[in-house]
């Protein structure tokens, strides 16, 4: 393994958008672009033959004994949110080029096609809208459900796209229409998991998709010296009963569910006024759909008593309901057998956080590999991550894409991950 | 009653500072001073003698029959917050005044010498302190305790005051030296007490005083799908914690206590982020000492709970901890006989909110009258309260005055409102 070589490329993706305040390469910016053009440039060093789509994805193929057969997928993104980390996302293309670049020093040819992929906007930072790229790619989006998406500068998505030389009215042609036999994603976790548990590499078997919502509660502003505790309509003690509810619903559903109050807001919000008025985002997660649904329905019912016994008015504001993304269960058993193979120490594991794999799932059999990161800490200048870990995840990555090169008789295409 | 001059002194104050969203006469501005300036010409008119002392404060008195002795004094305020409303501090002073014209009316020669007063900065709203002008008059507060403050425009409070032609190098000499004999003050309720009751005075007994402080949480950002709830250290929930047993040691208690959560803000504050900080403001008020002692602790108890439990680190800067200022008994008694006498319907209270009249009693003799406003709305455009009500507190003040300033027996001058 040519550790120097994976570090050196690590660290060319990372100067640029690099700051002391984190790495800054959001979506659809020059920055990510300049980002992909180095990995492009990188893989025709590889003689890998590179294409842009018209969603600004990156494919980069590096050709099969049977080219006519539906190649395996590897990649993951490059974007970061404001003030990131240098391992989200760029850890996954840096393993998948050090993939090729160890075939080609071996002078491997497989039998299917490779192709290494570097999906745009991964993250939804810049436009409040996550794997963008990949939902194109996957047809889950089409390119008007995104014309009315602006940046925190006012500048709309079309034109943004437009400043980074693609076009929306052509965006669509990026569906992928030709098939693909398998995809692979190697991330960081972003939480605290294996570095816990000291296990390098977690097998995803569910992404756990969020269900978001806002809750708006009205109450009313009155002076805090002067009126009576039983008179009060206070939208904050409202606003605080449904984060307690939050939490505590998500504790009792066990492991599996998680419920975050990520912002909670109020108005006036002075020393001597009782808040008239809260808003809270809260963010629902869980491997079953059940118990996610379980967690809702306790906080809708908090609600309700919330405007009987303390008289606000409470509104919900639906921005997301997805349900949790099971992976294909052959891709898991693949990566299972060849960690106990190789004993590298694994857990199954579910995925709090969406991924691009979540989308490629609905093209082809996917698979998704987590590493440890230091403290779970993700999304920050001082997320961190073993280069030891992202050797073995390599190896692993590496099996599992050389395996499934090789198998040409199980057919070339199944539409449908989860299916089979 | 001339319940139409009444009206008319209230709309031509009113006119000054006037906007759409509400009254701005704020602290030390040309708006405070041009009201202030109008009602020195409404004194004059009434053959007053009119002066505005070091602080601002304005004084107008009417001569008695022995203007050797100490004289009744009765006034409030005319500054307001930011959009406030109409009759806050400016009832106060329009009643006053009518007292005045009345008994020109009548050709009355009181025995005492009677004198209005106008405080300035009342109101917390622009210099982050309340009460400026009388605690300066009342000797509480010295100039050079105020040069640290600046408005949210960054104007510094020696600037401001310059601005309308004061001082701060001779401010000190507003102090009182000449002994006061009394003080009354009419102030709107600010709560929602006397409405619901249909009483339209209350005789305040007791001025609760607030202790306030800032609280800061900081507990540990992370990913709000990928780290299990076990594992969390989420700011926003240590301070939901702190708001719900801030109502629920106050509710304990009944109602002479109130506590508040007037603003809780959190950090980063993302849908996707477990809050890494949180900040909260405090307000609690209450007519016993002993009870706001036992809210507090409460309060202080939780903080440790919550860095044992919830490896949260607390932090508490205190902003104020004021006594409750019990008001002298012979005014409250005398009080209560006029308001019997009269068949004024009244009930004894305390007041959540801090007065000048709170300032004043440490001078000499002070009464606090409360008149009912609509829904206990206050600093709001929509504060509002009846004439009727205002027309019956010019009675009470009328009659309170007129005996007070005839008491020539009892000794000039007592230090100290509360020894009585």
């Amino acid at each position: 393994m040519n550790v120097g070589r994976i570090e050196k490329t690590l660290k060319e993706i990372n100067q640029i958008g690099y700051s002391e305040k984190g790495m800054n390469r959001l979506a659809y910016t020059a920055e990510e672009l300049q980002a992909k053009k180095l990995v492009m440039a990188r893989c025709r060093q590889e003689k890998m033959h590179v294409r842009m789509d018209e969603a600004g994805n990156v494919i980069a193929r590096r050709e099969g004994r049977l080219p006519h057969l539906a190649p395996v997928g590897m990649g993951s993104h490059i974007d970061t949110v404001y003030d990131g980390g240098r391992f989200d996302g760029t850890v996954g293309i840096v393993a998948a080029l050090e993939v090729v670049r160890r075939l080609n020093e071996k002078n491997i040819v497989t039998q299917r096609p490779i192709e290494l992929m570097i999906f745009s906007a991964e993250e939804s930072s810049r436009f409040g809208m996550a794997t963008i790229g990949s939902k194109i790619m996957a047809g889950l989006i089409r390119a008007d459900q995104l014309k009315h998406l602006t940046d925190r500068k006012g500048v709309t998505f079309k034109r943004a796209v437009e400043k980074v030389g693609l076009d929306i009215s052509t965006m669509d042609k990026a569906i992928r229409t030709a098939p693909l036999h398998a995809f692979y994603e190697i991330h960081i976790e972003q939480g605290p998991i294996l570095e816990k548990e000291k296990l390098p590499i977690g097998i995803v078997t569910t992404i756990a998709a969020p269900t978001r919502f806002r809750v708006t509660i009205k109450g009313k502003a009155a002076h805090s010296g002067t009126t009576p505790m039983h008179m009060r309509q206070d939208a904050l003690m409202g606003a605080v009963e449904v984060a307690k509810k939050v939490e505590e619903s998500a504790r009792r559903m066990g492991e599996g569910t998680v419920a975050t109050v990520g912002d909670l807001k109020v108005s006036p919000g002075a020393m001597n006024v009782i808040p008239g008025a809260a808003e809270l985002l809260v963010d629902i997660r869980g491997q079953s759909k059940k118990q996610k649904q379980e967690v809702i329905h306790a906080i809708l019912r908090k609600f309700e008593q919330l405007e009987m016994e303390r008289r606000l008015e409470v509104a919900v504001d639906w921005l997301a309901d997805n349900d949790p993304v099971l992976l294909n269960r052959t891709m898991i058993t693949q990566l299972i057998g060849l960690c106990e193979q190789d004993h590298f120490s694994y857990k199954t594991m579910a995925s709090g956080a969406g991924h691009d794999a979540m989308n490629m799932a609905s093209l082809c059999p996917t698979g998704l590999i987590f590493i440890p990161c230091k403290d779970g800490l993700s999304h920050h200048k001082d997320e961190e991550t073993k280069i030891e870990s992202i050797e073995i995840a390599v190896r692993l990555l590496e099996k599992a894409v050389l395996q499934k090169s090789e198998d040409v008789h199980e057919g070339a295409y199944c539409k449908g991950g989860t299916a089979l």
